[in-house]
């Protein structure tokens, strides 16, 4: 008999666990990451699926029953720096349950049911979120990806064996179980919920340039000082998104030369928006970067910004997500929307219909340690998702 | 015939240079600081100078001559990270170049004559400013300085054997000469200054704690992010220190887990800050540091404040400063006050009269690839270093 929830979830709770925080770093490719594949490979020979993977790390077990384009589920297995147990693997550990509860109950699926790992769907370590199904659907190119490099200068073209993949070609629906990232779910007292659509959003980076001096030595009104500049840009971008139930972040900076006696010569910090609608995503980020240009403009600093990545609205099939939603014994599951950009926004945006389950997170934390679900929760989802694999798959 | 300034200088040109930023990057017990280190043996053997190094790292090559406690001269070959060419090393070549044209001319010292280089003056690797001098000194313990650690976590009780030194016992006067880093030479049309004093100065390490949470998903108003926190308190310094003439930088910020779509957990950042005394050093960081908790009581954050290292003023020997400005054939150099710390503020205070030369900084620019000092300025310095070697030797 395979492992069940729980037991697949203990064997997975010491994997790129630091001691000091309790988080995980689990970046793509890495000792810890490249584990937990190994530990998913395990897992789908243990079941009899048949592993597919392609030249990019994405992965997918399929069980080959029935016939006619597959159901896909699944997530990821990679953590952004520091980050919760359940943002990815609680998808692909449910996805495994949810096979195992189906065949229990002796279902026979009319269309093949896969499991699928997408690696570097947090960005963490190429800068490009859902970095392995963007290449899969053919939304990025290999030829733009392969030249992507971590923050030690490596290539990504140098850590895959790289091109597209057909890896997807017999899907013909998918559906992404995730720990919910928001407190929706709590407010409404329900265990699961339906994913309707992902807000637009974005990754920019923002290169504040000034002059390197002498942190002692020079006079206040001498200096050419990008921190000055990047400070009220962040307090700005803050406050922009405050205002309007927006999303801004500075999560990520890196200062040159970062030494305590150096007026600094460059920062780079890296702004992360979200918002319900494309146009006021790009009407915040507009606003920022003419708060930030001003404020460079009276330090005498420079500010070029770049959009690394962008991603527009996903409205999730509305038929789908409701039949996934309704006539349930206790009652319809909630759908809600998110502004957490995930695998399944990438493969809705290709065409594939797509549906999101979302378990509920008592604390809304995501990203962080202290992100967590309640067990019974978790297995809630597993029912769920047995139950919308079988009525997809029938 | 020993190497002159002009091929000194040029030899040392290359040595830890950034091909990119043109700056350099002498970090102490790092290859290219130990090749300058090596090459500095090699300059005193060269001239029979005798060398001695303590268990730290710090050398004082000594011209045997006369009787009686020696007269020392020198400076570091340590840089901030992507630093100048001349802070530091100008003073070690200067002071060769100075000791040669003494022989040149056939003046016999009545006193031994001593070359210095003191480690890790940059505190640029263990954060502790004047760390070789400090030791030597016995400004610090090495109980203290053993459990320093650089950024990598390497202890400096394992770089180095350790221990305090008797490397000054000797030493009856210091002299150091050094670039200038700022524009007080160029302001008064001399190419050579006394140094009068130096400013108290402290370094001080600002933790701002908060909570990681996703930057999607979490709310701006459920937010706890130290990244604001920390911005405000940047720009608070910044306005607070050029109000009053004074100097307050934050030029090294280190974000955990630095990740973009990530709310920080916390923020670590380095407050370098400067007075002319030192009830106005404890006010201004008393006061920046009144607005930082503030404001992160705003936030929900905290903040604990440590300082790392903190110097009270330093006033050289004003009649040693004195009689070496004085009676020169074209006029009396200016004495002029610094706010940049130095080892001889750390070898006045430890009661050897010190004396420090200054050469003109055209732009005033130092820790940075442009900072920089015209050739015939550097001579000028090396004439006024053999002068004063001679006064004090005599």
């Amino acid at each position: 008999m395979p492992d069940d929830f729980e037991r697949m979830w203990a064997d997975l709770a010491p994997i790129g666990r630091s001691a000091s925080s309790g988080g995980y770093h689990r970046s793509p490719f890495t000792a810890p990451e490249r584990e937990l594949d190994a530990w998913f490979v395990e897992q789908a020979d243990a079941r009899g699926l048949r592993v597919e993977r392609d030249e990019i790390g994405n992965v997918v077990a399929w069980w080959d029953v029935g016939s006619g384009p597959g159901v896909l589920t699944g997530s990821h297995l990679d953590s952004v720096l520091d980050g919760g147990a359940y943002d990815g693997p609680l998808g692909v550990v449910s996805a495994l349950a949810a096979v195992d509860a189906l065949r229990e109950r002796g279902f026979a699926p009319a269309r093949p049911i896969g499991v699928a790992t997408f690696v570097e769907e947090e960005g963490s370590r190429f800068g490009i979120a859902c970095l392995g199904s963007r290449l899969a659907t053919g939304a990025m190119t290999w030829e733009a990806a392969r030249q992507l490099r971590d923050r030690d200068g490596v290539p990504f073209g140098d850590v895959v064996a790289g091109a597209s993949s057909s890896l997807l070609a017999d899907v013909g629906t998918f559906v992404e179980l995730h720990v919910e990232q928001g407190r929706d779910l709590v407010d409404r007292g329900a265990a699961v919920g339906v994913g309707s659509e992902i807000w637009p959003h974005g990754r920019y980076r923002l290169d504040f340039a000034g002059e390197a001096n002498h942190a002692g030595t020079t006079r206040m009104e001498d200096r050419v000082d990008p921190m000055l500049s990047y400070a009220m840009s962040a307090l700005a971008a803050n406050k922009q998104a405050r205002l309007a139930g927006q999303r801004a972040t500075f999560g990520r900076v890196e200062v040159t030369p970062n030494g305590t006696n150096a007026v600094p010569s460059r920062v780079t910090a890296w702004l992360d928006a979200r918002c319900a609608t494309e146009d006021a995503l790009a009407e915040l980020v507009g606003a920022i970067e003419r708060q930030a240009i001003d404020r460079a403009g009276r330090d005498g600093t420079t500010l070029s910004l770049t959009a690394e990545s962008v991603s527009g609205p996903v409205v999730f099939d509305p038929r789908l997500a409701a039949s996934v939603a309704a006539d349930h014994a206790g009652g319809d599951w909630p759908i809600i929307p998110t502004a957490a950009g995930h695998d399944a926004g990438i493969l809705s945006a290709a065409g594939i219909p797509t549906a999101m389950l979302f378990v509920r997170n008592p604390t809304g934390v995501s990203h962080s340690p202290a992100e967590h679900a309640e067990m019974a929760d978790c297995l809630a989802g597993v029912s769920a998702l047995a139950e919308t694999l079988e009525r997809l798959s029938r």
